[in-house]
């Protein structure tokens, strides 16, 4: 039933990190192994291990059916301790399981305390892939010594690859900052390329860093970095059961905790996290399922920022908009029929947008100055911007997407993901 | 730029009535012409005159960019004057087009009228196609007259075919009651095969019947009509700018009028009317763009309707559960996830679902008699039912749907419609 992508998807203007890039953060080691969770012969099952005193916060999907991993992490970060490990499969969501996936989570935390040596409750667990079958859990159990016998600092382009699924690259970043005279690292890996959308999507995302963030400061940082980065992007409108984001802080580095926002060492460590989650979450878009284009939708002058919000996403969800993307097609009307199908009470004959630099539409018309071959020309490019000006306020919503082409339709059609 | 739709694409289990089928009603004469309005040969424009003294009702698209002729149809029903005339044509759809489409709106009624000697008041206008286009109107105008010269009684299927844009066949549908001992008939014609979606959609409806249904009935039956028929149903999620539904009574019966709800004649007219739009409405899903499945999404036992009808469109509208339905693959675990996306506060150990008879899912788990063979089966077959129950309520909602295929790509990334 499972088939790979397509063997020419590619993302759109994406190229990998490169495993030198990835710099090691103290206090994380990361191994990898094949628990075989699928007929897959690569590494599938990820295993985070953090120092003594690490801490960490979490922000998870919004869907009904959250998978039980996903309500065993939220009970064990409720626990406000030390969080000691993360562990990951791929291949295999373990959602819509019933009883039987919240005991196989229990008992993979379990295993992992054993093997690391802490509290199965410091323990976080994720998986990502088919949802409603059952986990192989005896060859995951099996394969948690192996992930520990590998664990290492540098291993952190072998830990993207291995939560790949439907995702054609492995996505990760770092960053290194200088704050307080010392210097600061932060590494992150994330995975997702479809079923990504309103709130969060099969997305995992895992950032780490050796700055001694508190942890109600992670509380706090955790929600804004997502908000400004894994929340801005949709590929197809679908929320999955299983989407997680994780920000641990390791205290690796050997100075005073951070445990203020007026802690002038907060900014630089608060942007380059900001910039790790922004440059994997378009990864995200850009490694699309059958994406071909990365569209930035801006919407300004809304009353409030929910506002353009909606309006920034029913262009985004609208399979009109989005296979004229595909096509190249400068198709703009299907762009103000969107607009207006937001749901918001705004004046059309207030409604500008323009297409990179190109004005299409002023005072909800066609303007005048408008040429087909301008609109062509800017939609046959693999970047492209639209703004949206609503005329009514001050408020702006930023939103990143992909087009719909027969890669995405194919590959939801062939793989069971 | 434009091309036809792929040849081999064809409706789900829908054989258009052929013309004898469809009854004339008395009071009702259709004429076609070809404006060539695209590079089309076909006639594209199309009148429908009305006995003096009929009387009209209609609902209309919610999208935000309504089109000119939207804006005067509301206009001139609000007149509440004796309706005399529809015209409509297809291949423009005359929206987005500012303070010129309003005028050419008013240039059409102002010839109609002068054609058929009534106020350009007594005219509903129509259009479908491309937005954002201004409309060709000294051919349209010059056809007029043509449109005049044709009219019969008995040119519904002619009517049907002069609406098409994406449709790959005609609409039309005919129904004959006998209420008061006398014989009533009903006739209609609609097109529409994307943007289909929450209110109505790129979807023109024109049902006439001799009926003597006063106006304050029909603008009572009218919304009622369409909430059981083409308010249930969706192709891509896309609500377009020109949808609209119209029902017209040419008192054309010689007997007194049906003025009360009380009115034992009702019943009849009323179900016949709702079989008529429901067969329409039916129609256009099974010839939605690309769609190879037909399916009925049942969700029942909700608190209230809206929350029933949330759930279903989550469903209809997730790309991954209609990948899934055009790959007869039965990764049910996606039309769980997409319950769970509806945005209700539902518990999830209480949802169940069917796949026609096969229970897949009971208590927000997998069933233990479910077995892959069984939803193989039904996910191979044309029609399918998905039956999902909430378990906290009586409420109930239906919603009929297609699948998403490579042909909805092509259609929409290949066509200008």
């Amino acid at each position: 039933m499972r088939r790979s992508p397509p063997a020419d998807a590619m993302p759109v203007n994406y190229t990998p990190r490169q495993p030198e890039e990835l710099l090691p953060v103290r206090g994380v080691a990361l191994g990898t192994a094949a628990a075989r969770i699928k007929n897959w012969s690569r590494d599938d099952l990820l295993l985070i291990a953090l120092a003594a005193g690490s801490e960490a916060a979490g922000v998870f999907t919004r869907n009904r059916f959250c998978a039980a991993p996903v309500t065993v992490c939220r009970e064990h970060l409720a626990r406000r301790d030390s969080v000691r490990a993360l562990v990951i499969n791929a291949g295999n969501a373990n959602a819509g399981t019933g009883a039987k996936g919240l005991a196989d989570v229990h008992a993979i935390c379990g295993a992992v305390g054993v093997a690391l040596g802490c509290e199965a409750h410091q323990v976080l667990p994720f998986s990502t892939g088919v949802i409603m079958e059952p986990l192989p859990i005896e060859r995951m159990l099996a394969a948690i010594p192996a992930c520990r016998s590998k664990l290492g600092a540098d291993r952190w382009d072998a830990a993207a690859r291995a939560i790949m699924t439907t995702d054609t690259v492995p996505k990760a970043a770092s960053r290194r900052v200088r704050a307080g005279g010392v210097d600061l690292t932060m590494s992150g890996v994330a995975k997702g390329s479809g079923m990504i959308a309103p709130n969060l999507a099969t997305l995992l995302a895992f950032v780490a860093t050796d700055a001694p963030l508190s942890r109600p400061l992670l509380d706090e940082l955790t929600p804004e970095i997502a908000a400004q980065s894994f929340n801005r992007i949709t590929v197809d409108g679908d929320t999955s059961t299983n989407d997680s984001f994780v920000l641990a802080a390791t205290h690796g580095a050997a100075v005073p905790p951070i445990e203020r926002r007026d802690d002038p060492r907060l900014a630089p460590v608060r942007d380059a996290l900001t910039e790790i989650a922004v440059e994997l979450a378009q990864a995200i878009v850009r490694d699309g399922e059958g994406a071909t284009k990365f569209i930035t939708l801006v919407v300004e002058g809304g009353r409030d920022a929910a506002e353009c919000d909606r309006v920034a996403r029913s262009i985004a969800h609208s399979p009109l908009v989005k296979t004229a993307f595909f096509a190249s097609d400068p198709n703009l009307g299907r762009i103000l029929s969107a607009i207006g199908n937001a749901g918001a009470d705004l004046d059309p004959l207030r409604v500008s947008f323009w297409l990179d630099e190109v004005l299409v539409v002023v005072d909800g018309g066609r303007a005048s100055s408008y040429r087909e071959e301008d609109g062509k020309r800017v939609m046959a490019k693999s970047e492209i911007a639209v703004r949206v000006a609503l005329g009514r306020g001050e408020a702006r919503a930023t939103l990143w997407t992909c087009d719909l082409s027969h890669g995405y339709v194919s590959i939801n059609a062939d793989y069971r993901s």
